[in-house]
């Protein structure tokens, strides 16, 4: 087969949302697929990674990275099949962790940003999961910045995603006490099954209550990827001197307006100030260089050695993409969120 | 003359503000002086510090300190001279840094907690003041969280104070640009004196547009200790990566709510996230044990050298503090507040 034999099925942002993002704010098109040039590979997508911060991407609001262009298509992390090489270091049947987007098919310049992937070490998911950005996420932001000593109290919310289980769990590695939050019996359940020490459900009505018995002693370390009403009952039972890294904020980012009063800035410095707190946004690029290296090795070793356990949501064919990237945003997801594109041929 | 010869004039806190403090929420009483018992000595009040940590003192608010009692001594960091000793490394004369409160005399057990002023060295009413906490409130966040770098550009608030005036000037010895923000054209001009790069008004009715125009490349380093419209003005004008130690929101110090919607909280959030910013609570205390001594050796230095530039707001009589004190915390007065309780005889 020639590469121009093969169709490129590709989701375009066609409008930016007001809110939730729906149908309407994508475009499903299908195109021919070009011959890679000298120095080019043609990538066929098997897994889509979905991740909270693609919704970020959709709007034109001032953010870290720049937005996805009306038209564009969506970013996004991919493992692709390596299905026709012009480049020396990749052959046909290889895999790559790649960034080609919400596509099936891709021609991209072959070179280290294509990181090959060993199927026989790991699955070939685990490269935009528990082994990837969102594992680093965790890795990096819970021990540069969380820093959790040993008896200390951990907690993170959205626990049973690829972030927050990597938290809780890294958090027990580390000798201190890791409280999950999710939303439903099913995710507190499996949050027991990863050990956390407490696990707790948000929409209980009276999860503040049970946050405050869960934390005797107050919470050392928040991990904030969620915000919203969680948030609002974290603050007041952080302990002096807690560290909160902040990496994201889902329950905010369908947001259209700020929420009505009273304001709560002065309430939140307030307690920054009386507790000597530490609130830290990043973006785990930020720590690629001092940490990727130990998190690839810990990482792997622990799952080896069964001490981190994940979990995948896998969405099969890339038309599902959008609904389910706005289940996502809703906490509709159960663990790690993938779109199979095409078949994964070495799944055992 | 004997101890008991002396009478002690003192302010209680007669009950808690709802707001601003008022006469009423103090109480002015002469009492006799007590001989001091063995260990101890007896200490009159020449200079006594106010600064704005006392309004928190005053309100039963949970905080880093516990509450002044309702009918205690006003707390505070005080100049004082010794009258009479008891203990072996204290003689009648000497000057100590003391923690004695609103009053004019009082006997307190001797020992290392007080310590010896050299006159000669410098004006003893800088112990509470460029040499003494504001100052190091100011060296200590200023160099540990904020971290300026050589062309950052440094912005404080209340930059006349005893702590705003060292971390502008600091942040100059630093190779910073450093931004002056008070209130009123008088305060303005003082900060050009002290050789801030930007001197600005925060009654000014385009101070926002100001505030841009004076930042043209960002803010990498806010140091808080204001809180209020300030704080909302220099969010937006935050660098990626800006730090923001936190030491004081005197804006709110007499807020009895929070603030009407909409509730900013999530902005403030999302401005973290996105920026990568670090906001960081702290009390110098917690910093003393890494950064006092150099603290004092380094600012001694600038200050002979004329590095370091301070002014003192006086106001004679004990009676006066609790209208002064009201008066700190709305911006009236003018360089580091003190009460001279006593005549100070040191003064050249």
């Amino acid at each position: 087969m020639n590469a121009t034999d093969y169709q490129n099925t590709r989701i375009l942002l066609s409008s930016r949302p007001e809110g939730e993002p729906i149908a309407k704010n994508f475009h499903i098109e299908t195109i021919d697929v070009q011959e890679p040039a000298e120095g080019e590979v043609l990538l066929r997508t098997i897994y889509l990674s979905l991740d909270p911060y693609m919704r970020g991407r959709m709007s034109s609001a001032k953010s870290y990275a720049a937005p996805v262009e009306i038209g564009d298509v969506m970013e996004g992390g991919t493992v692709s099949e390596v299905v026709e090489s012009r480049h020396p270091d990749f052959a046909a049947g290889n895999f790559v962790l790649s960034h080609c987007g919400w596509q099936s098919y891709a021609v991209v310049p072959g070179g280290r940003h294509l990181r090959k992937l060993d199927p026989g070490s790991a699955p070939i998911s685990t490269a935009v999961g528990v082994l990837g950005m969102p594992g680093f996420t965790a890795y990096a932001g819970l021990l540069a910045i969380g820093n959790p000593q040993q008896g200390e109290t951990v907690a993170v919310a959205a626990a049973t995603g690829p972030v927050g289980s990597m938290v809780g769990q890294l958090a027990r590695i580390k000798g201190a006490n890791a409280i999950g939050i999710a939303g439903g019996a099913d995710k507190v359940a499996f949050l027991r099954e990863l050990g956390f020490d407490e696990a707790l459900d948000h929409r209980s009505p009276d999860f503040k209550a049970q946050l405050k018995d869960a934390a005797p002693k107050g919470i050392d370390v928040y991990f904030e990827n969620v915000g919203g009403a969680v948030w609002d009952a974290i603050l007041p039972r952080l302990n002096t001197y807690a560290r909160v890294p902040v990496c994201g904020l889902v329950a905010h980012y369908n947001d259209t307006q700020m929420p009505a009063g009273p304001d709560q800035m002065s309430k939140l410095m307030r307690n920054i100030l009386t507790k000597s707190l530490t609130i830290r946004g990043f973006i785990q690029n930020e720590f690629v260089k001092d940490y990727y290296k130990t998190f690839q090795q810990d990482v792997a070793g622990w799952i080896a050695s069964g001490q981190i356990k994940y979990r995948e949501d896998i969405v099969t064919g890339l038309d599902n993409a959008p609904e389910a990237f706005a289940g996502l945003l809703t906490g509709k997801n159960f663990g790690k969120l993938l779109v199979e594109v095409a078949p994964d041929s070495t799944r055992v």
